[in-house]
């Protein structure tokens, strides 16, 4: 073991519920030189970081950047800095996701409250607006994509509700920002928080983050600079956030002009984050979360046109990923395994109540592509045929069809 | 800025305290296609990275693996995990990381007690084992080496203390694991963590870390599944730990044969990992420290050999760093930056009382070669005589002895 091989993957197309293939362009931008942590390089791509995904996110947010640990880092930030132990919060929950956010703002020594509707189902406005009226919460925390159900949550409106009732609203963007549409400002967002790993296009790892001025207000009232950095002036707020790793307001220092030393920012992470912000924006924005639309149209198009039934409430689904039913007579897993084994692609199945019940396929970041769609497709009728009878072609012709119409 | 230019870093050679330049192996390992985070091949590679990382280690350990965040993240995970609100806390500090430790460890809420030597300094034995007999914490947190003196505490010992005492013995060795003696067993270590930046060659973003089964025990009795995958079975500690992203119990479980879902594993920087701990270990752990130590006595020689003051007490200094006093008559920013603008060369300076008073210069991972000193000290001798007189080779000569009698 103390001469081990070079690293090399087998060939792979991720079209499960994410992490998906990288972009390329990302891949090659990770392996670029390092440089020191306050080049002049280093702070430039700090800057770039911020005003790439402020167009990601459509927001003018100042505090705008990127959490060095996965999406349920940037989750963590978020709640145990905006949350104070013993605050009130409301997590309409519509799939896993939902559970996380509870747990967790429970962790963060909350009062968490959850209202839930079925899986495969949104959550009513009414129902959020009613259950803001009855528990007051400080924070209103909520996903837009839930990948467990593959629903995509309605946020237009919630926003108007958070301002109405004094709430903070966070939103957890992880599985949805880059492939369906996100208003920060026009929805009137508090803080959101997102992945590279999933429509963004690059790998796990970096969580990028906005917060509003309000949040921002809340975030340096629970001050606190680290003993060894301290100066005079710098004064230590009793309810300090809970955790250094998570504490907004130090990472905010550490971006900002004071440059004050907080993490050592993760170079190769940061190149990646950069890298799939710039090929999102230089394809365009629209143009990008239309490709997820079209892709996400063609291969529901398709697994329908091989037989299957679709889970949820499709008219709520996420453009990047589809849950169908495992058929009577397919065995799920082994059925998976075939498409990873004979094909090289991977597809996922679902936590929970859907475990074993659904597969779920992605169509995201890189992998929004008609290939992809096209070569998923053709390969899941094989290995269903070993099982059940399939319509010969139903599938790619059915995804084919979406995309002659839309050309 | 709809249409970012690609990424395209400039050259630089990182003889500071770190992040230093990452090796190219670990490089291009980092633009590695991706895979799904259960797929064999991940699966494996994680398991690979386990057993790679006992051997950098030293140590038995079965709970060894590494936590996804810069090295700052991996010291949270240590303390929150292993310290509950109300526990004491030992912090023996020497300099700003020691700092760090203890305040990380307040977050926690921990009642954090601290010993302090002199910046230069190591701390005694006795005046540790004074601080436990006095003090009786939970846990003693140590640093091993601290890059803004230099120090490399001696370890050796303090195991046994901890054996003695009934205490549990934390290190975190950031910035010396790799490049100087480290062994976990041997010096009965209940955690230690570290960071890839510094001697072992990669970038920030992945923590390495490494449990003994004592410290495993700790954390199990506080264990929470959380809410969206818990089952029959699975019941919630009341003193659960106060962070579900470093809840080292459900990492354990994401990393073992349960591999119930935590956050999703960061596949590049877990590549990244892989290769740092498969270039030290093809290379060999002892002749790495050793190339280690003769680039650190090369570049030691050099400074003096220039006509510069190191810093602190020499005998205990790391392999891979060594501070020297900024002379007088010499703008010590302005020389930094010549160094970099005009030979693309990054060295430090240091943190609280000792900014702008000391450089810092590091020989460390790829870095830690014979042609990256002498570069470093033929730059700092073109620059330092822009200001004062220095003896012309002087640093070159002496670096270049060192090597000789080595060779």
């Amino acid at each position: 073991m103390t001469r081990p091989t070079p690293l090399d993957p087998p060939a792979r197309l991720l079209m499960g519920p994410g992490p998906i293939s990288a972009y390329p362009r990302v891949l090659r931008a990770m392996s670029a030189p390092l440089v020191g942590q306050y080049d002049p390089f280093m702070t430039g791509a700090m800057g770039e970081v911020q005003e790439l995904y402020r167009e990601v996110w459509a927001t003018r947010n100042e505090q705008t950047f990127v959490i060095d640990g996965t999406s349920r880092a940037g989750i963590a930030a978020a709640l145990v800095s905006l949350i104070r132990p013993g605050d009130r919060g409301l997590v309409p929950v519509f799939g896993r996701f939902g559970h996380l956010l509870a747990e967790i703002a429970e962790r963060a020594l909350a009062e968490v409250h959850t209202i839930e509707v079925e899986w495969g189902q949104v959550v009513p406005v009414s129902m959020i607006e009613e259950a803001i009226v009855r528990v007051r919460p400080t924070l209103l925390a909520l996903v837009q994509g839930d990948t467990s159900t593959t629903m995509n949550q309605p946020l237009d409106e919630i926003g108007a509700l958070g301002e109405k009732h004094g709430v903070l609203f966070y939103c957890d963007a992880t599985a949805s920002l880059g492939g369906n549409d996100f208003e920060a400002d026009r929805w009137g967002l508090d803080a959101a928080t997102a992945g590279l790993q999933k429509c963004l296009g690059g790998p796990s790892g970096s969580s990028p983050i906005t917060l509003s001025d309000r949040a921002v207000e809340v975030i340096r009232s629970r001050a606190r600079v680290e003993a060894g950095i301290r100066e005079a002036g710098d004064e230590s707020a009793a309810d300090f956030i809970r955790s250094n790793y998570f504490d907004l307001g130090m990472i905010i220092d550490y971006w900002g002009p004071r440059r004050l030393n907080h993490h050592t920012e993760a170079t190769s992470m940061l190149y990646a984050a950069r890298e799939c912000a710039a090929v999102l924006l230089s394809e365009g924005r629209a143009n990008v979360i239309a490709r997820h639309r079209l892709a996400g149209d063609a291969m529901l198009a398709g697994v329908r046109g091989l037989g299957l039934t679709v889970f949820g409430d499709v008219a709520h689904k996420m453009n990047n990923v589809v849950a169908v039913e495992i058929p009577d007579g397919v065995p799920g897993d082994a059925a998976r395994q075939a498409m990873l084994e004979d094909f090289g692609i991977e597809i996922g199945t679902s936590f929970g109540p859907l475990h074993g019940r659904v597969w779920r396929i992605g169509t995201m970041g890189y992998n929004a592509r008609k290939d992809a769609v096209l070569t998923t497709l053709a390969a899941l009728e094989q290995v269903l045929r070993r099982h059940i009878p399939v319509p010969a072609g139903g599938g790619v012709d059915a995804a084919l069809d979406v995309y002659r119409v839309s050309a």
